[in-house]
């Protein structure tokens, strides 16, 4: 049986990927849906590649390129943030949500919205907009499946298994390239050395949140809502490695872990076949070369990141919005030479001060606190420039 | 639903860790059934704990004696193989096969042919009449759960997935006392070096295979015939810390893993509570505390019994029980001070070249084939004594 995809971000990392797995199994997908945020070019030659029949620019200024590249394909051109959640809503078994950032909430709700099984690797849609996506998705009787590959190791060692037999969760964290770190060299770190991941390639911006850790806070998010596990059951485990990729501990002294290299097609090749497995071209772990395995627990003194997202998870409301848009604005700062490496922490917990824990009832909402935040945050920095 | 259960070995270590949990969960469970080899006052002390209704010994000189302890139980007494046959493939929903040794194939199969669900504790009924119990089972509809703590993490691992999504099955193995050590050390290796294992207490022969590796050898075979999957696609990785108990490899390059501290009432759990969890008073795994995983190939050259428990599967018919019947009777030998460390892989090897690799057709077989080359191994042995 040929399942139906909408490839929501065809063009960046994840798209790509999943494309390159698709294309290694062409009987089992038909891509029907694709979009990009402006690249046209790009959509234009997935839409030749995989037979699409929409692609959607978010750029509207696009709209006519696009339309001239598609000429003599049969896919429809379309543009624009309503186009997009249209889409993400259309003809798709599974819809991947992988564009990023706060652009990708309102796709991702129109895809759970219109309960489909959303593959999900915008980070912003849990964080930001957690309660609304999983009670839309409760109404909807919509499926999320975890594509970032903590959470999806955690869906994995899960498997069915009842709330109530779950002990908790433990998230594994690389500590990034301060792990060993003193607090002094921290103080002092400039952007190149934060940048530098021992394990990863990434983005600027994702490389500091794994610098400070909030990326393990802002995934400590994502999983209480997934999983429906209060903060106090949710744990982070450092582990230089990153080979375990997340475990979860049963009531009855079992942990299950998955492990794995670092190849983002192996997460997405579970979404696109489960609740079945497809072969993936990644290589296969090697743990007797690898030869060994840390672990130590994370240190809250020196990563304060992790403190401010669980007490933001913990207040609820517009917290983690508040937490997610002021370490966006802090860490751009940072980045830009305009604040240390520790005031990335300090911008974001006096922007929690302001929250007003007041629960979004709407991406709307959710938006609107996102941009005032962002807004109250580069005041303070530059209230705070020397 | 309280789940009725027998306890086939009530009064081993199994047996003990099984009334311990179930003490603990008084409501979920209701013993029907014990049996022990010998020890009637213990038998009998565990009927009134637990309000068994059918005790058996399997030393028929010791029925009167426990017809006298159960006066006034309302538990009937009865003694003697056939007996045992009968109260495995008696009232129970779940029968623990905790029996030690040969004696535990019969009451074993008569569970499977009865097609009762096995918590499978007894090692020989898999190594030595794999294919019997197997197809006794595909047969009656007979359900086997592995207990002991590898193969339960398979079984944990594996949690439904269909052979074509599995890769390879990875057998995690200490490495026993001489992991490390030359093999001049292991050529000269007294019987107190071989005993001392560093992770588990266990009796001198387990602890003797555990050296020699011929365990997981026998691990190997069990893992086939519980698994249905082939030699080439179960491998064997050594693990100091034995806190990874075993793993399974999926096409996609996921691995998952379980881990837990070393308590036999963890995967029993598993067994009793299958396939939901319960909770047990095992101690959580705290990974931070341990710090360090280190994982490593095994070494076929100091560990020859690896490779002739690899052999003897892959040529199936008899040899398995060569190897067993062969092993014990050459770990005996060596723990009376008769053969030195290297010649138990000697006399096993030598053994199975009287292997006739004829499928053993019943039982009856299996344990003739057993007597026979405990006979031959035995005359071995003095033959090459010095």
């Amino acid at each position: 049986m040929t399942r139906k995809l909408a490839i929501l971000g065809a063009t960046g990392s994840i798209g790509t990927s999943t494309l390159d797995l698709i294309a290694r199994s062409p009987d089992r997908f038909e891509v029907t849906t694709v979009t990009a945020a402006t690249n046209v070019e790009a959509l234009a030659d997935i839409v030749r590649r995989t037979g699409a029949k929409l692609a959607v620019v978010a750029d509207e200024s696009r709209y006519t390129d696009l339309a001239k590249l598609l000429v003599g394909t049969g896919c429809r051109a379309a543009a624009g943030e309503d186009a997009l959640v249209e889409a993400a809503a259309g003809d798709a078994d599974l819809v991947i949500a992988a564009i990023v950032g706060c652009a990708g909430l309102r796709p991702v709700m129109g895809a759970v919205e219109a309960g489909r099984t959303v593959a999900l690797a915008n980070k912003e849609a849990l964080v930001t907009a957690g309660a609304l996506m999983t009670d839309a998705a409760d109404s909807s009787g919509a499926t999320l499946l975890p594509i970032d590959s903590e959470h999806n190791a955690i869906f994995q060692c899960l498997a069915g298994s009842r709330s109530a037999e779950i002990s908790r969760i433990i998230l594994t964290a690389s500590g990034g390239p301060f792990r060993a770190a003193s607090a002094a060299t921290m103080d002092a770190a400039t952007p190149a050395q934060a940048v530098a991941h021992p394990n990863w390639t990434m983005g600027a911006k994702i490389s500091v949140d794994s610098a400070t850790m909030m990326n393990k806070g802002l995934e400590l998010i994502e999983a209480h809502y997934l999983f429906g596990l209060p903060s106090g059951r949710i744990d982070i485990l450092v582990h230089p490695q990153s080979v375990v990729h997340s475990m979860v501990e049963f009531v009855d002294g079992s942990v299950l872990a998955q492990l794995g290299n670092a190849d983002m097609r192996i997460p997405i090749a579970y979404a696109l076949a489960w609740p079945e497995r497809m072969e993936t071209p990644a290589q296969k772990l090697d743990l007797a070369a690898i030869a060994r395995l840390d672990f130590e627990a994370a240190d809250l003194d020196r990563f304060p990141a992790l403190r401010l997202a669980r007490e933001a998870l913990e207040a609820g409301g517009d917290a983690p919005i508040v937490l997610n848009a002021a370490n966006e604005v802090a860490v751009a700062g940072f980045l830009a030479g305009k604040i240390a490496f520790p005031d990335i922490a300090r911008v974001v917990q006096e922007a929690l001060i302001g929250a007003d824990y007041d629960a979004p009832r709407s991406i709307g909402d959710v938006l609107e606190i996102d941009r005032m935040t962002r807004r109250r945050s580069e005041a303070m920095m530059k209230a705070s420039c020397h």
